[in-house]
Order: structure tokens, then C-alpha cells, then sequence
């Protein structure tokens, strides 16, 4: 089969690679229907995370189920399936307690961009859908295997009410996505911090009510202007960086709530500043697991269409198009079609 | 009147004092009943935190109210009070929100290691005990402007819910405070992490079910072996060094919570360990304020007897000895009075 392989930092090639079988009986076997480029790909795209030998990439993925270990029962060949970038038993003590992306069996996904994928615990990990869905349903329900799943996390670990007044700091596709959860969680107010029209145009699409352009300083004082100048409620922080989480810390009332996704790179948070802020903080790999029967419910009832985060669609065997064009910001997101 | 004034680390005094007046008419004075020593007050006692000049000491009262100003009608000359360490008009936003520890009006206290005291916002800020308290309700009562209301908010903060299993970091007053919290809020299971006999006999008295007296990483493994190898549900930070906030993380479950009161000093939180650990993070000066009602309902109902914390008790005049005995560990929290 074919998949996507890094070489080096800004060289993604699509080449032959081994076709993956079943290891553990606990593993399953899916065609990839459609994968996509995350964000975080582009860290090693960057090269910052380090690339010391080729290999491949890509955690989002759905597809048909072709083969199951023997200790699989909870789906079967030909069912469309769709499974968390992070792979869970979904029976350990973590997973009981809601947080599936720290499994003690948890692997992190790194081989979706191909053809065809080998999936652990398929048994926790794998949701099937009611039935093979309409084409026009597969990007949403793609995105459902992170950025959907993420943003979804990023409200909830912000603790977004009916009501509350949120703050989105990424325009990316999670941060898009984080504008989808927090009004699908009641939310009254979103204010989506970009300065990307097309941007602007989804996160108003997706149900922002606010688009505070500035950054830094001047985006806390702008959020605090629009807030009795407290802060937020609840704000998402889905980029990663110092600067972005210090900006949702301070965009963020005493007492209100960061839900961090963006991987922290070079994050250290001061002691001090955090304790008198008051703010709650809660952060991680989103377990998307947890969300994906009532997501995969939201988007097939029509009542989400997250999808529309895919602003570029090429064949698989172009995947390193897909990576430039979001390395350039040409592109939200590229989903990738076998 | 008299009261203490720090003129260097190691160096209190207790002497003559200008007499507080009201300045504003949101001011009340009282005499006071009792006062104390904080953990807290030994960073100034230590030369942690810098003494450039001489200056008041003490943030923990009870008292009678003398006079109020022409604003404050809660409470009036002649009752008994007891305030927060922290000033809160108790009608702003972040009042109302309950974190009264960030009233856009607060002042912390710092004058009330003295016989008289100047308490600013008091309408919002003072409440009345039901009648005159026995003497033997006096020091839990006192704890309750401070070490009590910041143990229980450590508590809320780490979000101990019926059924937990607790790990409470520090065996100072506020630790300890902290394990009584933990039981009123229905933990089922509260581990003291300490190495000194008073203090552990004190926590099993309060509610403690088991002790562990290793730091560090040897600490962190000890609580995972109690907690089926992932973690406590709830962990009460009270100490405020970079090591206690490291074992207070490592020793939370993944989607548990930390609670952190012990004042950060050169703490640097690592973003990405933060991150993979999914536990969430929520500090401050506590909102005891809001505490006040059902706390002082559960002392005067003898249900809760924080006062126990206080091990040594002086005259007044006496509080540099107070302090002495609590910098040098020979007293937990030194009760004084006038």
C-alpha cells in the first residue's frame, strides 16, 4: 500500500510502505476512507519537533473495517468506522473516569496518512456510524477523530455553561471547532480572537458573535472591554505557545476556566500569576473517545457540520501539497482522499 | 494601642500604634478578641519576602465591633465579627461570582496583630456570629478568617465530592484544615502526606485515613500505590514551593484536580507535563467570605473544631515568641490575645 513518509522537516513524500496486518488480537484493520493534515503535524513539518529518521504520519482517519483480531466484537468488516487519535481500551480506570486519551493501553495514532491503517484496542477504540455514510457526511464525521473532538474537550475543560461568555484564542481548526462546541454547550457569547477573514467568516458561521483582532495585551484588553472588564468565563486556548497562553489566562475572569489543547511548546506558566488570577486551568490530550457516539449523532442529524473546516480537498498521493498549503496558511485544513 | 510591627526578618516588635479611626465610611473598627500567626507571615519572618521598612503585622481577627462608618449597616457596635484576610464589598462581579478573594474593592489585611483594627469594606467584608461565643469557641472561630476558610476552599478547588480519595500536600494549619474539608465534603478516603507525629495524629483526628510520610517522587509513588496506580481524585496543595506543586500534580489522577492555597514563591508550572497529566488546576487566595456563614454554622454546632490547630497561645505581647516557636517548628499556629 501507499502513506505518507517525512524524510526531514518540509519533505512529506507518498511512497510504497509495508501494508499493516493484525498484531494483537486486540487490533482491527480499516481502508482509510479519508485522512487529513493536523496543525500538529506541521511541528515536525517545521521542524520544530525534531525528524531523526523517516516515518510516516497522521492520526485522523475513518474508514471500513476489513479485518479484526480475535479479541474484536464491537465491530465488524465492512462497518464504517471512525477512532480517537488516541487509541483506548475504553475499560481501564481511566477510561472509566472519562479520560480515554490517558488509557494505560493508550498508543497516539502516526500512520493514518495512507491507504490502509492498523488500529490498537480497536475494540475501545473504534465507534462505528448507524450506517456507510452520505460522501457529504465524511468530513464532518473525519474531524470527529480530533479537531472536532478537541474543541469539544477545549469547552468542556473550560467548563462552558448555558450562558457563559466564551473566548476562542487559535483560529485554526480546532479553535473553529472550540466556536461549534462552546454555542452547542449554551454558550451566549463566543468571541473568536483572529485576524484571518476566512477565518472570521467560519468562526461567525460556526456561531461567534465577537471577532477581537488584536493580540497580546491589546487582545486582553479587548476581551476585558467586552466582559464588565473581568474576562471571559471560559476561554479556549488552542494554539500552544507561551504567548497564546498567557493570553487566555488574562482574557479569563477570576474564577472562570482555560481549556488548553494546543500542545504546549516552551510553556512554562508562572506560580504566581496563576494563583491570583483565580482562573482554572485543565488541558491534554482531548478524549475524544468519550464524545464520539454523541458527535457521530450530532453531525448525522445535520445539527453540526464541522467539516467545513476542509478548505482544500486532494488525493492522498498529494499529501505534500496538503502539508505546504497549511504551512503557507493557504489552507485551514486539507483532507486527503485515498 | 498596641500591636506588631516586623522591622526586619526575625525581628517582630510589639509596640506603641496610632490608634485606627474610620476613614472611610465603608470602615469599621473592632477590638479585637484574638489574632494569630499565619504560615504566611513567615516568609516575611524569613527574609523570603523582602522587609524594606517597618510595618504592621497580621491578617487573621475576631472581634467586637467599636464603630462603623455611615455606610456600613450589616453589622453594629457591640457584636461579635469575624472577617476575611481579605476585604470584599461582596456585591461586584467577582463577588457575585463567589471569588470575594478578587473583589474589585479588595485590600488584604495587614494591621491585625494588634488590639484595635481597622477593617475597610466592612459591610461586605465582616459577619456576625448568631450571639457572644463561648471562649472555647474563640480560636475555631478565628480560624475561620483564614487557615479554615483557605483548606476548605483548597477542598472546592480540587473538587472533593462524596466518594473521594484525597491527598492533602503540607501539615501546616492549612493542610490540616484542609483534611477537615475534605471530610465535611464527603471524602471517603483522605491521605496526609507528613513526617512529623503531632501533625499526623492531629490529621487522623480530623479525618485523615492514612498517612505518608515520603516527599518527592518516593511520596508520589507511595500515593499511587494507594490509589489502584493512577492517582488521587483530589489534591490539596498547602505549602507553595516548586517540589510541593510538582507532588501535588504527579499524585493526581488524570482528570483529577488540584487545589492550590500555599502562596507560589518561584513556582514555574511545566506547561507540557501540565498538559499530558489532564489534571486540572485551580488556586488563589481563597474566597473565605463566602465561606463565612456555613462555616461559622458548623463550629457553633460543634460539627467541625478547627481551633485544635492552635497548639500555643500567648498574650499578645508576647507574639514575637509566637513566632519564634512557629519559624522554628515547635508550634503549628500560635493563638494570641489581648
Amino acid at each position: 500500500m501507499r502513506g505518507a513518509v517525512i524524510h526531514a522537516p518540509g519533505d512529506v513524500r507518498f511512497e510504497e510502505r509495508d501494508d499493516p496486518t493484525i498484531i494483537n488480537p486486540t487490533d482491527a484493520i480499516i481502508r482509510t476512507v479519508a485522512t487529513c493534515v493536523c496543525g500538529s503535524d506541521l511541528w515536525a513539518y517545521r521542524g520544530i519537533e525534531p525528524v531523526t529518521e523517516p516515518h510516516p504520519m497522521g492520526h485522523e482517519y475513518v474508514g471500513v473495517v476489513e479485518e479484526v483480531g480475535r479479541e474484536v466484537t464491537s465491530v465488524k468488516p465492512g462497518e464504517f468506522v471512525i477512532g480517537s487519535f488516541a487509541t483506548s481500551d475504553n475499560t481501564c480506570p481511566n477510561c472509566r473516569n472519562g479520560y480515554q486519551s490517558s488509557c494505560v493501553h493508550r498508543e497516539f495514532m502516526s500512520t493514518c496518512q495512507a491507504e490502509y491503517v492498523r488500529i490498537p484496542q480497536a475494540q475501545g477504540t473504534l465507534v462505528a456510524t448507524p450506517d456507510r455514510p452520505a460522501d457529504e457526511l465524511v468530513p464532518s464525521l473525519l474531524t470527529l477523530s480530533d479537531v472536532m473532538g478537541t474543541g469539544w474537550y477545549a469547552a468542556v475543560a473550560a467548563e462552558v455553561r448555558p450562558g457563559s461568555t466564551v473566548a476562542v484564542v487559535g483560529d485554526g481548526a480546532v479553535g473553529l471547532c472550540g466556536v461549534i462546541a462552546a454555542k452547542e454547550l449554551g454558550a451566549e457569547r463566543i468571541i473568536a480572537m483572529s485576524r484571518h477573514e476566512p477565518r472570521q467568516r467560519l468562526a461567525r458561521e460556526f456561531g461567534a458573535t465577537d471577532i477581537v483582532t488584536e493580540r497580546g495585551d491589546e487582545g486582553v484588553a479587548r476581551i476585558k472591554d467586552l466582559t464588565d472588564g473581568i474576562g471571559a468565563d471560559s476561554v479556549l486556548e488552542c494554539v500552544g505557545t507561551a504567548e497564546s497562553m498567557l493570553q487566555a489566562l488574562r482574557s479569563t475572569r477570576p474564577g472562570g476556566n482555560v481549556g488548553f489543547v494546543g500542545v504546549p511548546h516552551d510553556v512554562e506558566i508562572p506560580g504566581e500569576e496563576l494563583f491570583f488570577s483565580h482562573v482554572g486551568l485543565r488541558g491534554g490530550p482531548a478524549p475524544v473517545r468519550g464524545y464520539l457516539p454523541d458527535l457521530i449523532d450530532r453531525v448525522w442529524g445535520g445539527r453540526i457540520d464541522p467539516g467545513k473546516v476542509f478548505d482544500l480537498t486532494l488525493p492522498l498521493e498529494q499529501v505534500a501539497k496538503g502539508y505546504k498549503a497549511m504551512d503557507e496558511r493557504r489552507a485551514i485544513k486539507t483532507l486527503l482522499l485515498p
